[in-house]
């Protein structure tokens, strides 16, 4: 990638910015302007940029009164902007949404126009313009092999792995954190064969010297590699969670497929849901507070029994802004794992803000469940 | 804004970025690349751009020992890359991470680096940057107002303010959509007052156009206008979800102060865990299927019995990729809301993957919640 742009809505700023890109490389993506408003003005943007008219596209248009009919929908006028394209382009079937994308050329360049709306985008990209990229250059290959970890803080990993991370080495080595996930990245660009080779060379070795906190690969998250566990070695669990909110849950059922797996999460979030959904003992709460270890634990083993499940996580803690005491500032999080051979607790202390605290939270829990099932299925404590 | 770039690792092509940046604009923000591992570059890009070396900062260097120590971390050599700066910057305290900011000036341009973790990015620009830049300017303004929707198609949408979206108008009105929601968007820069001023007109007449499918303004989410009611008029809230798996439960948590309204949620995923712990009878399931109507009545009815809670919110659907049928194609999710006086239930099928399906689910639920509270305040339907 030699160069990233957002534009404004601005048809002749965006056709100049169509020219560059095309005189600087040999493929152009355009994500947005494709919708039915005003503002919408990639297509007359590309229209001008490779100095032809727009002009509506028939199959486009069937297309899309079909689309309309099917869902009982009318169309407006500016439902018909979306069926003009530039003439000599092709259109390219949106399955998701009504805006068609559009692949032309500029010169040498080829470009694609795709929707900017993030899950028509995806699917466009997914669906429509790698495959038509397949071949191109063959041979070359810039590829990312990504790893991905938990649980040891960037320096000390940056440390482990610092002679690989060293500026000018082959293939290229960086790392990127988000809610407490350290990713590490491996670039290489050259003969597909060779890029390949390096690549899985420096992944096996990264993932030897950081051992049990690599959790996964490329984009899997954590969710997906607890997944990969009760795949192999199936369990049934139960979740619940306070400040979180649903959170573990949600990231859980991202998962297609969890159903086998996840019998039920509940969202604990006052005393007395506590004490009523889960049997935590009133007095446990009046003792220690609902922030602690023995609540923690007491909600563990209370969600494993009431469902049924083998294995039962839960959480408490005080996510923020309000809320936090010297003894217990805001960030304080109990986790605890209850399983048929007992339950095991731990606690974290998050920086940040309450949405911060709640994502790093919500991995913690999933990482500590993963370990277990790592444990479950080795004998060995990763 | 006259150009957002995105850059590789690379300390040479950074400082010639920056000395561009510095060239064209008279305020330069850069996120990313100040962490302890060796990719991160920024400074040294900061520092060549800038003509001068690095030096280590004693205070800075204080400030990071008294961290670990407080925390019990040790610090290795790459920590200290960290306490370097250009010579004649000003250092930024990091309050949520171990990265300080460095606030430059390259000719007549400031600079301003962050880190770009982005929890750390958004409270770094919001407590560092932002105070810095008060006054400059004194009197002129770049600003935008966004007025949040959810429920009416964009195209239509569009056409309801078509006029105020016509190329070259001032302000400027635009629309983004993600997730269901549709954001408009008016922009206009000029003398503060004046378009402060611009900027009120234009979205109250958006508001009025619109109507009810209006839910906020700015960056409030769906879950921040429903707290918006219950605090004017409290209510107690449960929540019954199955494929969004905890989502509505975790979207309306990340509200501070949730606490006083939500008594709990389950994500009762089996059915043998809608039957147990929301008493939906099972012969309804037999009969309809678990996505049905009946059920997400029975569901909200069971949460809301159960919980003790004045209103309850259920959702049961195929969010995909599998589970799909003819008459139930992936997608289609069945609502439900029992409060004192009845119940209402709506079904929708959301175009999409998985996480498509869910998120506009979860916004479709939020809504439906949301719509209820205007009617019982106002008496009158949204």
């Amino acid at each position: 990638v030699v160069r990233h742009e957002s534009l404004d809505d601005d048809a002749a700023a965006i056709a100049r910015a169509f020219r560059r890109a095309a005189d600087d490389a040999d493929l152009v993506i355009a994500s947005g302007g494709l919708g039915p408003t005003l503002d919408d003005v990639t297509r007359e943007a590309l229209a001008e940029a490779m100095g032809v008219p727009l002009e509506e596209d028939a199959g486009a248009r069937q297309h899309l009164e079909a689309w309309a009919a099917a869902r009982g929908r009318k169309l407006g006028p500016s439902n018909y902007r979306q069926v003009q394209f530039p003439r000599g382009a092709e259109t390219l079937d949106n399955p998701v949404g009504t805006a068609p994308g559009i692949a032309a050329a500029i010169g040498r360049a080829r470009v694609f126009c795709i929707p900017g709306v993030p899950g028509e985008m995806r699917q466009m990209l997914a669906d429509q313009v790698l495959p038509r990229l397949a071949g191109a250059r063959s041979g070359q290959a810039a590829l990312v092999r990504t790893v991905r970890t938990f649980g040891m803080p960037e320096s000390v990993l940056g440390e482990k792995i610092a002679d690989l991370m060293a500026a000018g080495r082959r293939p290229r080595v960086a790392t990127a954190v988000r809610s407490g996930i350290i990713d590490v990245h491996v670039h290489a660009s050259g003969p597909r064969e060779e890029v390949m080779r390096l690549l899985e060379a420096d992944a096996a070795e990264i993932r030897r010297r950081l051992g049990p906190v690599v959790f996964g690969e490329g984009d899997e998250e954590m969710e997906a590699a607890v997944a990969r566990l009760l795949e192999r070695r199936p369990v049934t669990l139960a979740v619940a969670e306070s400040c979180t909110g649903g959170l573990v849950a949600a990231k859980l059922v991202s998962v297609p497929g969890m159903s086998a797996w996840l019998l039920e999460a509940v969202v604990a979030y006052s005393n007395e849901s506590k004490v009523r959904r889960l049997g935590v003992p009133e007095t446990l709460i009046a003792r220690h507070g609902a922030v602690s270890e023995p609540v923690a634990r007491a909600m563990a083993e209370g969600a494993r029994g009431t469902s049924g499940a083998d294995i039962a996580i839960a959480l408490t803690g005080i996510a923020g802004p309000a809320g936090g005491t010297p003894e217990k500032p805001v960030g304080t999080v109990w986790f605890a794992l209850a399983h048929a051979g007992g339950a095991e607790a731990a606690q974290y202390v998050f920086l940040g803000d309450r949405q911060h605290v709640r994502e790093r939270a919500a991995n913690f829990a999933l990482d500590m469940l993963r370990r277990h099932l790592v444990r479950a299925a080795t004998g060995r404590s990763p």
